[in-house]
């Protein structure tokens, strides 16, 4: 694994360069971002490049051997451009213009825009595709970041139409799949359907996934754009982008086949702070992030980067400054989640920012060095981390012990239709994910059309859309499965299958959804030391067909158990999924074990790392 | 009572017709309500209609004795007239139109959707008018339905003016009533006039009450336009709308006067968790809604109905899709909401829907069958309320016991200016609903100018203008009598009459209130089981005029009595209502008992209903 | 201290007027404040001036030997000035224009009201100018109630970029200050740059508090031209301006350097219930409100006004309409809210209103009149005050114990960037002020370029810049000096010093911020009786530095001590800043003593005033 850091030698004076390249090098660093916001300074006016300071802040890092990520600018357009055609602002779902003053100011399916990205892309590729400094591209930064991908915009309902008549041929197919009838909601043609923002209460949940799936390929058509420049110009170096945490704008399967390696920003506190987690959880790791937070998006991109390559493109080091509340990261963490991206396969971990900026709206984010120049506390943290992955040999593959199945198109539909508040795929996936953490086994999260060979337990925590590929992988597996609600019970379309949830499933599971429903905060079936809450799930089952596993002290059935399949009929969350996944685990003879609160571990073929959230002390140990 | 269904034929294969026509009538069911959102189905293009499906179904239901509630599509216009004249959408408060994708969209005020209103309603009166199987007509569905009464339009700046000119004549009246001299807000003609939203802080209450009752106004307009036509070509039919729950967006009594039947939704279990109940109670009654939800609406609309003839036009079968949770109904529940409607003078219960539909926003919402066709739970439950009902001879009369007065005005009032937060006149009404229902009193909710003769108590919860009529009828009730807060504080035109509140009940109450103020939660006066909470009214009054009665540890007054007249001087809620009302009806020498938690009763003639809805448990006896 | 009061003889009929006007000399008032809301009855159409009934009323209110504060009425312009021309409206933020129909529809910046506003004050100015009754002027009407300083109008972005062209002289110097290079946000020209509103994330802290500079500059110019216009035609008399509680939309400061006298509007009930108090305090004080708020803003608006001379412009007299809840104040608290202003140095205070208002946007606010002409509770309360005030004889000046430093840029910077949530400079001014009043002191709120002499204690609680006037005066205090988190830690376009923070404050404090962070509710680190919480910075200090005073249990250093410079690295609340507080008032020497809960003193030369909140009782002893 390398170390690198995102450097913007932009904002400080040049003869300061050498001293940072210099520095950067003896911190242990190797590679270095640059150039993903400095468009304004690339053309300044239209059309006027000046490349010549790009040119020397290249040679510098070179010189002392680190080598460049290269950014593609595209989403941070000048003013001029802007105001070149101000309708290349994305709208927002109340229906107001983005405007220019920050960044991501731009509307994905904007022709325009589409054309000045892939300009601005060609001359860069044209200018530095063969350099030799150059190991790899970054295109745009974090796709989606301040709710960008949905736009509401006149382009945006252009190209859904289009997008539309491409998916379903006739409008009448669309009338049908979407069940139009409804409301007679029944268009005569692709041309009278407009975007599902706005409307007088909640359009058709199929409309708002089409709009979905839509809004994920037009960042996937705007990102192949750029790739397709830049393996042109630029042969043989990588390319990468950087997704965030929790984020599920886009589909990021798709996005990753057209990438060589997977990226992701990672802000442990940032993320505990903003996102759903308790209240004592957010006081008890707010120094160190939730123990899962950082690997469980180390585990979903690997899962999801094309020959499973990735890594961590923005580390944060010290306080941020988007949170709510940002505070500083324990002494050792900075170490920590370097050594945890490494157990997990990262090919770079590259920290965010090289200096903290003393201006604009970043400036209150920590980076290595502070404003003055001097070393920020994270810097020492960064040396030893450095030391540490020298020393280390290669690590091996890790070891195979439970596949947890998402898909991005899952989260969209909870989103669009939770029935109960917080019924989110995305943090069922979570829970899941943690339930086995907890119990010290690998996780890899996967495509549902990934291979299952190879591992003990599969876990399904909630796929409305069960893929023909899922369901065959799902029947052929030897192991344990546990599949959660939700599970099957929709079409393609969001329509209800004819034979109910879990559709495609039924066999396996052993038994019909016939009725579901939703639970408030208080509403509760107690069982041993865990309980039924927030959705509920009836499940008739026929002769030989599932039985009851773990039942509250009412009598309300909370699993379900067909030979080596399990259906969790209640939201999988708390120590309900806890408990039911450790039983699954016990039966694929796993090496689950109940780790103390905040600890983890990640095995590898050479390493076994363990990771004391709670004190910030990680340690590696070799397999005997 | 009749029990029914609602019915899409247009979702369903024709083929499957026949097979839902029969176990309709199986089921016990004698009505079933069609066509109301059809309107793409019945003119697919301008002008084109379609009428043979409709005739087909029609023909297969009367074919299995089944009447038909026929209902016209206005509440979705399809795309294609939407694509005619996109102003026909209704603005919001925030000034952005409501634009096509669900249902609901246009403004009442717009005069090209009046016209094609008219258009659709006369041309399915000529084709059905007449037609054996109709049995009555609905107008459109859920007028205000997702808060669409007001509209803030062009369309609707255009009638309001004419509206206001009608209404005060002169403009200098209209100054002059709304004291439109203070903050320089004086017209100079009605022209000047535009609608109370988006102001830089809030309007003029007077210019809010208007612009409230002319919306109303508008509904009522509106719906009269279709009854008019239907009264024309469809003679001897009942005509209905169906009203829903705790809304209060036109007035009821208004809209009730050109109908024959008022129609209601009822939906317990979503009313309960979407309204003001406390956690306590959304958890105790999750799944069978606050004992007083139901009761209290069939009252309230049986009191609104021209010769009280109303109906439940969709009963909840099972879990719904529009709550935050949506849980499933106990066992029991189904046919206990049937009897409780009954045991309150339903003509109808109507089941919403007959199938579950597996497509669009309404995915989630529970039928009698489920999606695959299938029997939900609430079928059997609807057979057994078949077989009650239809052993049960004729109920008699309800008792009379109690009557409440509730207007439409009032809580339009409270909304505009609650001067503390939470002080709602519809909440207040439902409070003093529940502490006469808590002790097994029948109540009839009446309009202000309803008769009183033959209660022995009459309750007004929070009237800020009291007619004269109710003035005159209050001053010769001989039956006890309890008022609340605000009552009699403002004229016409919501200003403060000259003698201060309460105003025209002066006399009555024995005293003046000279001082209003509102309390936070947390400042409340302790009684002994009771407290003063919310509201706090002063009282100046006469020799020989009022008396304290409940006075707090520290001598703050909580109620007054005159004779026969108690005046709570606190925000009516909790038990401080339920003391009042308890000794006014004891004083009434009605038949008062405290009923335990969650039992409620009602008397008939012929019959008392008990209704236990912990239980889930209806029973009933005759009067002996 | 005289005693007046707000009439609007507009609102009664005009035999009405002798009556008031002799109750009012009656009950001990001397000035009356009329005119401000009354611009559609003296010009009720464009150019046609009706001023017979304002000559009346003058001479009536004269009649009695009252004196006049007459009111430009540009608060509330007319309709009919509106609908010539509609972009006069200000935008608010989210775009939208904030409509005629209540007040303050106009927008600070628009030429076209400009003129209109220095037309009508002209026409005042010269109809009343040298009348022996006006006594003062007062100018429009709380500028910036509703929230309504900042405008995103074309008017006002139009004014912004000329504003910013003075300010910066070139573009590249404003690029420069601002670090514009940070996601190519560089402008090419002035007129390049847009408002901060309704960017896609948050626009550039430089960039949003240039915005609310010149925000502020342009009420300053607004209220300028009608002062220059009230001096030429008003010799000799007083120019004032009503302020408002804990607003700081505009700087106060430069406001007041027009003005002769600052007034502003106290409404201790509705800001106890509307601000950031605890909910323990919202219940203990609902109806006395917090014992700091009225002398809080008392010593502020001392401190800004010219010359200090400031006065109470509107005073609760009983039950507000605005707030969430609005109780009625305890019997005593009117005369006590008189008596504090009375002790701060107020030269007048003046009830509002004198009666109630029955109809229209304030009908629920109380007068010392109720609607119907009868008194109101506090019109004893007034008589009492009045006696009183009468009684005693010159108060002397206030005895100087405590500076306290407060700019309102300052509270602009941590709006703007609050970092951890809850950090505002206002509300920490606020926490130091009342640590002061519960140990006795008197407290001046003083400018950062105010004279520091005299004093025993500054209290420097969150100042990020720091002139270099206040630098120098701290330098030279030999006194006790407190200085809180942020300060010093930005320049004037919101930079971080080239040496971090404490910037200038280096010195004196003896350490260098290094690292800043913010904490969430539930991460503290306790001390004695005292808590680390919401911030924590951590210095580095040199050899001789600062040292450590107040240590959490764990280690973490709350406080800092430098000879006399205290520096507070927590955010100053709660009993961290009482001790602190505490001791550098017993280090210098002061009078310090803590006062039992409630209770507050004020001390001057002649008198010392005692105030006990809790019983709403005020004493007054000579001092001896
Ligand atoms: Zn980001
Ligand atoms: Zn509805
Ligand atoms: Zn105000």
């Amino acid at each position: 694994m390398q170390l690198g850091v995102c450097y913007y030698p932009e904002h400080w004076p040049e003869d300061r360069w050498p001293i940072d390249a210099r520095e950067m090098a003896e911190t242990g660093l190797s590679l270095v971002r640059i150039g993903e916001f400095a468009w304004s300074r690339i053309e300044p006016e239209p059309g006027r490049f000046d490349w010549a300071w790009l040119d020397r802040a290249i040679e510098v890092l070179h010189a002392e051997g680190l080598r460049i990520i290269l950014g593609t600018p595209t989403a941070t357009p000048p003013k001029w451009l802007y105001n070149q055609m101000p309708d290349m602002a994305a709208l927002g779902r109340d229906g107001k213009a983005r405007k220019f003053g920050s960044r991501r100011h731009y509307c994905f399916s904007h022709r325009g825009y589409r054309e000045q990205a892939a300009r601005i892309t060609s001359a860069m590729a044209e200018r530095y595709g063969s350099h030799p400094a150059i190991a790899a591209w970054q295109t745009d930064n974090e796709y989606g970041c301040h709710d960008t991908v949905q736009s509401f915009s006149p382009a945006a309902r252009d190209a859904f139409r289009l997008w539309l008549a491409a998916r379903y041929t006739s409008i009448d197919a669309l009338n049908q799949a979407w069940g139009n009838v409804f409301w007679s909601m029944e268009y005569r043609s692709f041309d009278e359907i407009d975007l599902p923002n706005l409307t007088v209460t909640e359009a058709n949940p199929a409309h708002w996934l089409a709009f979905r799936r839509f809004s994920s390929d037009q960042v996937i058509s705007f990102n192949r754009a750029q790739v397709d420049i830049l393996r042109e110009s630029s042969p043989d170096r990588d390319i990468t982008h950087n997704a965030m945490g929790f984020y599920t704008g886009y589909d990021h399967h798709d996005l990753a086949a057209d990438l060589d390696v997977l990226g992701w920003d990672s802000y442990p506190l940032g993320f505990l702070e903003m996102f759903r987690f308790s209240e004592e959880d957010k006081c008890r790791y707010a120094r160190q992030g939730h123990p899962d937070i950082a690997a469980f998006h180390h585990d979903l991109y690997r899962g999801c980067a094309k020959h499973g390559r990735w890594s961590v493109l923005e580390q944060q080091p010290g306080p941020v400054n988007w949170a709510r509340h940002n505070p500083a990261p324990l002494r050792g963490m900075v170490r920590l989640w370097t050594l945890e991206a490494m157990a997990h396969g990262a090919e770079l971990v590259s920290y965010f920012r090289w200096r903290q900026s003393p201006k604009a709206q970043e400036q209150m984010h920590a980076g290595l060095l502070r404003p003055d120049g001097e070393p920020a506390p994270a810097l020492t943290e960064v040396k030893e981390a450095a030391a540490n992955v020298a020393e280390l040999g290669p690590l091996g593959a890790g070891t195979k012990h439970a596949a947890l199945v998402f898909s991005y198109t899952s989260e969209w539909m909870t989103q669009i239709q939770p029935q109960g508040e917080g019924c989110s795929a995305l943090w069922a996936a979570f829970n899941c994910y943690s339930a086995l953490r907890k119990l010290g086994l690998n996780v890899d999260i996967v495509a549902p059309d990934a291979s299952l060979d190879g591992y003990g337990l599969v876990v399904v925590p909630c796929s409305p859309i069960v893929p023909d590929a899922l369901a065959k992988s799902l029947e052929n597996f030897g192991g344990q499965i546990v599949i959660g609600p939700r599970s099957g019970s929709r079409d393609e379309d969001f329509a209800i299958p004819p034979t109910l949830a879990p559709g495609k499933l039924e066999t396996l599971i052993g038994g019909k959804v016939t009725l579901s429903e939703t639970l408030r905060p208080g509403v509760v079936y107690q069982g041993d030391d865990w309980e039924v809450a927030g959705w509920l799930d009836r499940l008739e089952r026929p002769q030989g067909g599932a039985t009851p596993e773990l039942t509250a002290n009412d009598g309300t059935v909370a699993s379900w158990r067909n030979a080596n399949v399990r259906y969790c009929a209640a939201w999988p969350e708390g120590a309900l999924i806890d408990r039911l996944i450790e039983k699954a685990a016990i039966d694929g003879a796993l090496p689950a074990a109940r780790l103390p609160e905040g600890t983890r571990r990640r095995s590898c073929k050479n390493y076994i790392f363990e990771f004391d959230y709670l004190a910030a002390v990680a340690s590696i140990k070799p397999q005997i």
